[in-house]
């Protein structure tokens, strides 16, 4: 969609309300008197077919009456006028369209058909078109609160889009609650054209705009949205929620918009890759909303936290202990003031317990020693209200010392009656406070690793240009075979072409032959039977290691073959593998991508066997691969110390597998008829690695 | 401590407040004019040398002057003072003390003694003490506000206890925010004589009390307060909050109350065999203290969501799926029902959504057809406050058909300032009402465990009366050896007496003893190096399995002894255990005990090697374990796929693997001074197990 047809969309000079009605509870009443409540400046041109005025403004009877190449129109008629009227707005050159009616895509087969009708309207004549099915939109700059909903939210630098439009009257009446201000509001209902990678887009530059938050239940395409998303955060954070994650989640979504959930993995992936800060609930999207929008991020992990209590204290340093955040070290210089200021039971080291009758000038001074404390990157001020406490001159004192300091500051004050006039106190202030410190440390924690995100190097991307035409002849020759899969030996020219390590393999037509051929490569060997109709090849006892010595080959390979043929009578064999033996003291790790259709190749990092298939200890990203996603991979899953060696071996050779993984990625990118594709076993010792096994599907019906 | 003198805390006839006084703001103020604001009856008797009166009460000029045997006193004077309070006290026989009087344990060795003389005096008059360094008791049943906190919470069925002070007022100030209700509420500071046990002990029989709450720091006699909790949680549920369960947190803790924490993993078998709920916040404290006193327990996991807006109701879903709950299936005869009340594109499967024009009518015709399923089990509501939400006239739907339902029904008003209304008019009525769905469904979670546990079968003790005398004896003869370990053959003798599975083993003290030995128990067998001062064997080569003929065993029985020798110069070496190889396709489990200083012998259980080490994948459980407890712990692994079997393989022998569980806790019960014990490794395989090694450490110093 293009820029300007989205600025006419946020920033209309003009609005037509199709559908305006005069009628109060009506959808087309609330929308023009909500844009007439919000101030908003352009001109507002109500149509009905009715005429006469609707709060004061003169009704204009038909679309064909309204002026050429309109800003925006705001449709809310039943779904079966929908399509005329977006018909004649295209031939007036109109570049935006709200369409708030319902009855599209998420009533069945029928409002499927209109959707479609919608989309093909909005592409010829180049329209943008939010909705169907939505609540509107509402930028509260120009006051263009061109919603149904009830309430505009106060302004402020929090943009808000949502596939859900019952969320968004949810955030709104939060948002009016407890005064949090927004610049964009937005329902993106069905979307048919606009979507969130539009709003992203559109957001990353938007003056107005600080804080991104989004919730979506599904994205159609993935691939754009990564980049989009990739592109965006490290200007402006991104907070979203991502729904309908569990099968019963994703059934309730499938059933909700018709809306096909994709993978877990592959959305994991890709917010995670994109700098995406994905919460799980509505709660933390609040709580990182107003963090995020109030607090300057923090240089580092340390956190001092600062209380008038022992046992909260040590609630928020167990919290503290189990996030990505450190407990600050106290420095000397602070130990040595505080000592002087604090009572003598007080503890100076962190938590800093200036203890149960703290009044709030012992506050002043313990925070003025913590925030020039060139240790501590944030903090946290937790009061409980004991018989000491002033509360509200705590939080002023808060206030004042911390103002501009530079680092994230938030509160705790515990309790609810008493508490309530100095949580106010400092929330108007900007200064975020909670009645737990589990939120207020969980901020703290996503603003240190938002910190991380922005200032990573940037990313490596390799681009290993291979002898893809070999590649390529291997494909083609699969496919005209009529095969689906590739294996075994043919598979092994395609990682030849990739210059993938293999182990020394050649195919013995006869016993003879792999006596011979055992010899070359040298004792002990692996003997595998060869077949394109055989892919599991151990079910067929069809592979034996270490074989010693000439006699054992000779009878490993009639044994190996005769069973084989016996047990499926429909493979044609071609013989056995001779192969070299794995190397010594190696491990098992398996790589492989699969496709996923929103996201495109999800590749797939483990330790073979049990690890993968029992413990499900896998990493995931999505192609392409930086070299430092990688790395990352390997590191993360919970069995990586046994890589790295546990009593005493030697790590294995990181540098080849993080290799593979590039490789695969690579692969993965050049062929997009590779359906699915797996190294199963890689074998790795501190040598090296060699990719023991290969299996690669190829699309079908394409 | 007495049950009497426990009454006497809660309910005395008369209150002297030693240290009472007349000037607002003073501790010894704040106690009597609390009692007087919380309608106490009983008899206030002020004590002060000053006389005259105090709050319109006459003051008592001196303890001699109190009336014997009174009920309860309350102490506020200064520490110093305290020990000949509590001494003339004691020469009235006072039931029971408050000693709100801080400046004991917590402020170091002076500090110390004071507690301890305090202790002696208590224990000497068996006088019944709360704190010192607390808050003070509140009962609201008969108004006995002894305390100094600002406000008396509401009348209610819930009571509280924590060692911490400052999250008492933390908590009142909630209770007093919210209206919620509450029978005791206990500052137990110190804890120096009576505890949470005995706290616990208490409120079991406690008719105001239904539901406990509690904090703790740390626990000094843990396995009082396990038996104790086991006791109490079939008739009431206890919700405790456990803090200091991280370094960071357990350092802060013993600086503060100078309290060292129990090993983390300890506390949490306590808890879970206790069937006390543990909670990581106070949020979650919170909701439970409100589930559980205002809703019934849920008969079943099902859970049926009735909501107004699809994309919320998703958010549901997927936290119900990573829960113990499940998704009701609703009833064909609910889907009728709701079929014929609700517009056509409601969704009739669950979540059943009503969509977003959805009245409070609707809500009601929904709620009288759920609430009847019979596959339904609890309930959740959730309203957006759309533009057609009728949000009160909902919540008065709600409560009109859920009452008296018999099954718990949860309420989900998102948003704050339209829904606050609606909010308030639920909680009012007892039906726990949040912003999100999170809590709500948690909640659900934690009462259908209870109701599990409640419901659960009598657990099944063993007691294994195995050859006492004979083990004894091996612990005799090693400490008479001047020996702390316990391993190999003097622990073989341990594992026969108490009839566990020990490989076939011979002590060789030559090689041609080794090979008469290997003859004997047939090959391939292993051998390892025999000495009371090698505890490691691999470390020094003295380990060869596999050993296949008379050559292999005679040349490795020279090669390890003589290896070792030259290793460990310093160890007398017996020569050689030859033994029977592990059982085919055996896989290694760790069985293990150490003696926790608070709770006793805590057993655990795992996978050998990385599994443990690396992977961290281990299971926890108290002495004595019951039959169950044993068959759990090898379930709730993540590695158990691996025992059950994988790719075909048949499961291990589970019933000998608990029987090796069970033998290790009696040994643990029958000998004190085994400080700990390691099975390492088990060797299972689908016949049977084997002990294969044992180390055994003796208690030092006892």
């Amino acid at each position: 969609m293009s820029e300007a047809n989205l600025n006419s969309l946020f920033d209309p000079k003009a609005v037509a309300i199709i559908g305006a009605s005069g009628i109060p509870g009506k959808v087309g009443y609330s929308v023009v008197s909500n844009l007439l409540d919000a101030g908003y400046q352009g001109r507002i041109l109500p149509v009905n077919p009715k005429g006469g005025e609707i709060l004061g403004l003169p009704v204009v009877a038909s679309i064909a009456e309204l002026p050429p190449s309109l800003d925006l129109a705001v449709i809310c008629i039943p779904p079966k006028y929908v399509i005329d009227a977006l018909e004649a707005l295209g031939k007036l050159s109109t570049r935006a369209v709200i369409v708030i009616t319902a009855g599209f895509k998420e009533v069945g087969h029928e409002g499927y058909k209109l959707e479609e009708q919608l989309k093909e309207i909005s592409s010829r004549y180049g329209m943008a078109v939010l909705g169907p099915n939505c609540l509107g939109l509402n930028n509260t700059g120009p006051g263009l609160n061109a919603t149904f909903a009830a309430g505009t939210p106060p302004k402020g630098n929090i943009a808000f889009f949502s596939q859900s439009g019952a969320l968004c009257t949810a955030i709104l009446d939060w948002a009016l609650g407890e005064n949090i201000g927004f610049s964009k509001f937005v329902s993106l209902g069905n979307k048919a054209v606009l979507d969130e990678s539009d709003m992203l887009d559109y957001l990353r530059d938007d003056p107005e705009t600080q804080v991104i938050l989004g919730y979506v239940e599904s994205v159609e395409d993935g691939q754009r949205f990564a980049r989009v998303a990739r592109d965006v955060t490290p200007h402006k954070p991104v907070i979203m929620i991502k729904s309908g994650t569990t099968s019963a989640g994703a059934k309730a979504a499938s059933s909700h918009t018709g809306a096909m959930a994709g993978s877990e993995q592959a959305y994991g992936a890709a917010f995670n890759q994109a700098g995406i800060i994905r919460v799980r609930d509505v709660a933390m999207l609040f709580n990182l909303a107003q963090a995020f929008s109030t607090q300057p991020l923090p240089a580092g992990p340390n956190l001092a936290i600062v209380t008038n209590s022992g046992g909260p204290g040590i609630m928020a340093a167990d919290v503290t202990e189990q996030s990505a955040l450190l407990m600050a070290s106290i420095s000397a210089k602070t130990v040595d003031t505080l000592m002087q200021a604090l009572p003598p039971f007080a503890s100076l080291y962190n938590p800093i317990d200036i203890i149960g009758d703290a009044d709030a000038e012992r506050y002043r001074v313990t925070l003025e020693a913590v925030v020039k404390d060139e240790l501590v990157s944030s903090i946290l001020v937790m009061l409980t209200p004991t018989a000491s406490a002033e509360i509200e001159k705590t939080a002023q004192a808060i206030i004042d010392v911390t103002k501009g300091c530079g680092k994230p500051v938030f509160a705790c004050f515990m309790g609810q009656q008493r508490v309530a006039p100095g949580r106010r106190i400092l929330q108007e202030a900007g200064i975020p406070c909670y009645a737990f410190p589990e939120p207020a440390i969980r901020s703290i924690e996503a603003m240190y690793k938002y910190q991380l995100w922005r200032t990573r190097p940037a990313p490596v991307e390799v681009c290993y240009r291979r002898d893809k035409n070999r590649a390529s002849k291997v494909l083609e020759t699969a496919r005209g075979n009529g095969c689906v899969e590739i294996v075994e030996f043919q598979a092994q020219d395609l990682l030849k072409a990739y210059e993938l390590p293999v182990p020394q393999t050649e195919l013995a037509r006869t016993s003879d032959a792999a006596v011979k051929a055992a010899k070359r490569i040298g004792y002990p060997v692996v003997l595998k039977i060869a077949s394109p109709h055989i892919s599991h090849k151990s079910d067929v006892g069809g592979v034996r290691v270490g074989l010693e010595d000439e006699a054992a080959v000779r009878s490993a390979f009639l044994d190996v073959t005769s069973r084989a043929a016996r047990l499926r009578k429909d493979a044609s064999i071609t013989g056995c593998l001779v192969q070299s033996m794995a190397p010594k003291g190696s491990k098992e790790v398996i790589i492989g991508f699969k496709r996923d259709p929103q996201f495109g190749a999800l590749i797939m990092f483990g330790l073979g066997g049990i690890y993968v298939e029992v413990l499900k200890d896998i990493a995931f990203r999505l192609a392409p691969l930086s070299m430092d996603d990688a790395a990352e991979m390997i590191r993360e899953i919970k069995s990586y110390p046994l890589l790295r060696g546990v009593r005493g071996e030697p790590p294995v050779d990181f540098k080849t597998i993080e290799d593979i993984l590039l490789t695969m990625s690579q692969l993965a990118q050049d062929f997009p008829d590779i359906y699915e594709a797996e190294f199963n076993p890689v074998l790795v010792n501190h040598e090296g690695a060699v990719v023991a096994d290969v299996r690669v599907t190829l699309c079908t019906g394409a």
